[in-house]
């Protein structure tokens, strides 16, 4: 297709959406949809990549593919963490191949071009005509707030200023740097990354699919709730947190039922964070409520709820008193979403003896799961000639409504 | 490709079609053709979906996929079949995953919006500002015909009175309203729909790749039979069933060597069905000819031959005195078509008692699979760049002939 | 895509390669780069199929595919071996699905069209208003270099005689018409062939890479060597070669480290051969140096090093004392390589009496499959939007360039 039908292609489409309705169907599978995804969202915003306590030491990396593209972080010599392409200057070799590693220096299999950790290329043996400097790993941009590492493929990546404002503080009494992994899960769900995000902008669907998840959480009663007691627990608990903790990021901040209002596309805010009580006698979100692993970061007392952050396009994070999850997104063609789950516990926790893997996991794997098939199924659907986008719930899920105007402005902007 | 460059090359392409040859190469994997082939033929005309026995009870439903469209066909309180596309209107998740199954209603797993037997939206927790009458599922066209289920996915679908006309006869005698399925066995066929059609069309290739099927049929003797014997065998077979069964549908009426005269493309006749009779010795199409099932139907004489149905694009059925076997196909994409062939018997028949599926299923399984082969091998060769379509003999595949000028008519129609 | 459109796209992408650096990303993954890359090169010059005594007896038969292309190799009554395509003149049907066989004549499975060795259509059963005489298998040219052929699916394939005086002589005193096969094995390799072009195009990988192959070879040398010692070394081993072998072909001819040059698109050369001393203690190209399989061809002296021929786009060759290693390379789309790698040994060698295959195969199977698992991580890095090309080494990678030189010329050549 020539530039110019693609870009006529893709207005048509644009406009043919009806507000407050879903995207229609060729947005979940059309291979020219999918480039201008990678193009304006993917390669020019910030994507998680991992947390810097998985690159603790000097020459630890770990890898992130984002569709055919491929980043490695590496903390430096100078304790910096950096970002590259993972592919040699030379003839275009992927450099690591393994999810993670620790390297002294690091060194192409194919004719041992040697990059050092700050990617600066050392030595290409047997070639002397080349300008070197000219010739270290193509760098991509980090950020660090407190221990959650984004990159961005862009060149010239928005401002993440007011995004670290906001998740520092959180990640810094989660001593999210000084964590442990205690386990990463990799999955590749069969839908295309946008129908991953519109399940996770609501919470309507929560009831039924979200078995584990309802026991903790009180997101799913969105505006439905008769008697207004729910409202009512909820508020007198984050009103006894706020008194508690007063302006430290340790107090709840989100004193109603339902999820918080994200994203804000016509300011084009992509980040947010909030903190959130937990229903009573749940200290923590596992599957009995109990505390499933020694407490992290700063806490000496388990009464800290639950502190929630989310950046389009590929990450969101539940911190509890005791271990902290995150999911990491990413496009592999139109069809599939990679996605990694990982759980961080506290740096000293040792597994079998201070946590175990049986508890601290259930709560996120099976909420996960179940939206990862809920999600196939959408994908399944969305792909039929019978497809006819629906309306979306103006009490449920303003959310949903709201990252597909994000998305479509990121998709139309000049 | 914009839409003209690809009406063009789709012109292009028809017209490079010799007369009285096969199809030129990229009719069988091109994915333009391939949209258009859903266009014009899969979307537009009558599509076998199954036998209303299989959705006996209300509630009871089955579904049928045709490429990436999804459709349910289910009985209603009202006893009437409809089908449905099967996508929720709310996100378009897909409602059914099964093949087949009974329910009080339809109800999606996302966000458990219920649909009512007859697809009417009843329940959609907590939207209370949408408009539910305009929000049932997609309905799609069903014709029954005595048992024989037809959708349509096109918003105006063609006349059914003649097919009507022509198969319920044949199936009401055999009841195939009240019969019971004995086994479906799936296949995904590496092939294009096309290549399993002109398959079908000749039995040319039967002596050689179909003993056992050679056993029971006179269909390979295409004008091939020097002395008159086999010929005369027909005529006074047919005769004498003319003579027993006069006007009744038992009668047999395909008094030829060789397949009948299907399709009429100067008529877009889709459809077409005949009785033939069974090579002396055969009283059903078993691998040694004996009964392999009770009676079925309204029959109480196994000596009515076989009944043979078909309509394009997708259905074949033989039925004997004792079962029906039926071959429901439906591509999945322009290199792959699915293939249901099922087995149906009287209602009342027990498995291990009245019949075996050891004996009842060889004859056309064996039959099938062998087909599946050689399409398997016409999809690898037409593939080649050293591709030259061939000639059509006249004697024995004129039907082939006509399924191309048939399928060339849909494709070209405006 | 339009034509005018396809021809423009590959012209901007052929204008945007640097020179001296590798080609940018699309050439190894684009679809109409592919179909460029299959028109102009692969259905354009002569393509190695296999060795003639692979096919020593009237009605041996070899097959060698080529993308969706499929050709059958077949020696005549008369002796003579020609070539077809795999695909039936009737309906298109695929006539050899096996790797080799013997077959009295090619008879098609669907119909019985059966053609004699020579290709021409003897029977078409049932049919009589055909022109037999146009309706043989289409012809592929075919060459036979004394034991090598080679195919070519050309209207009008270029000139080989030049090729054939290079390589017939190397091939006649090594006997290659007279060898027996010890063992095919057949790879899949996870890249476009191109990129295993360059990778074999220079042994700068070498070193590191190939444990086995280095101990045996000098082309890692090159130019890398200090002291002078290794080019000492060579330069008396050759010319002690050339005075015990004066003018035969055994006699050494390449007197330096490091690879011949090859090819030389100025002057569009496509093949080249010459002979190799081997490291002294090796004898052959085995793990430890000593002869794997009794003598082969007209040798009663194993001091004749190593006769190397290569053709583009799809051939290489080593042949020592005592067997002959080949490679035969076709593309499976854009983003894999199929690979047959065989092993030739005397006829009349008996495997567990005159030769193991434990002892006659690691040294090149370690060999490719090395190579393969980095041409695996080049192809996965090329297909990122980091990927920038790099420079080749003068010194090192002067054939990688002239390989790239070569391809660019044969892709725009008019």
């Amino acid at each position: 297709m020539s530039p110019d039908n693609r870009a006529e292609r893709l207005r048509t489409l644009v406009a043919s959406r009806q507000p407050g309705h879903g995207l229609p169907g060729p947005f979940q599978w059309d291979e020219a949809v999918h480039q201008q995804d990678m193009n304006r969202i993917w390669r020019s915003g910030w994507l998680f990549a991992g947390l810097s306590c998985e690159v603790r030491k000097p020459g630890d990396w770990l890898r992130f593919d984002v569709d055919t593209d491929s980043v490695v972080v590496i903390r430096g010599d100078d304790g910096v963490v950096r970002g590259f392409h993972n592919v040699c200057r030379h003839r275009g070799t992927q450099v690591c191949l393994e999810d993670a590693g620790h390297a002294v220096s690091l060194v192409c299999p194919y004719h041992q071009w040697t990059y050092a950790r700050d990617g600066s290329l050392i030595t290409c043996r047997g070639m002397h005509d080349i300008d070197k400097a000219a010739l270290g790993l193509s760098p991509v941009h980090v950020r660090d707030a407190e221990g959650l590492l984004f990159v961005s493929l862009a060149d010239h990546p928005p401002d993440f200023t007011a995004a670290f404002d906001l998740m520092a503080p959180m990640a810094r009494v989660q001593k999210l740097a000084h964590a442990k992994v205690a386990k990463h899960i990799d999955y590749e769900i069969e839908a295309n990354w946008k129908v991953v995000w519109e399940n996770n902008r609501e919470c309507f669907h929560c009831n039924v699919n979200h078995p584990e998840y309802i026991k903790a959480n009180y997101d799913h009663y969105d505006g439905d709730e008769a008697s207004g007691a729910i409202g009512a627990s909820i508020a007198t608990a984050t009103e006894r947190s706020q008194e508690k903790w007063g302006d430290s990021p340790l107090a709840a901040t989100h004193p109603d039922s339902g999820l918080t209002q994200f994203p804000d596309p016509e300011r084009g805010t992509w980040f947010s964070a909030n903190r959130t009580v937990l229903v009573p006698g749940f200290v923590t979100e596992s599957l009995d409520g109990r505390q499933v692993a020694p407490l992290m970061g700063e806490f000496d007392d388990p009464d800290v709820g639950v502190a929630r952050m989310r950046t389009l396009p590929n990450f969101w994070c539940h911190a509890s008193c005791d271990h902290a999850f995150t999911t990491r997104l990413a496009p592999a063609g139109p069809r599939r979403t990679r996605a990694r789950a990982s759980w961080f516990v506290h740096r000293d926790a040792e597994e079998g003896k201070d946590y175990e893997l049986e508890a601290l996991l259930p709560f996120w794997q099976c909420t996960s799961e179940q939206d990862w098939e809920l999600c196939r199924r959408v994908q399944r659907g969305v792909e039929s000639s019978g497809y006819i986008p629906g309306p979306f719930s103006k009490e449920k899920e303003f959310n949903v409504d709201a990252f597909v105007r994000w998305y479509l402005s990121k998709l139309t902007d000049a």
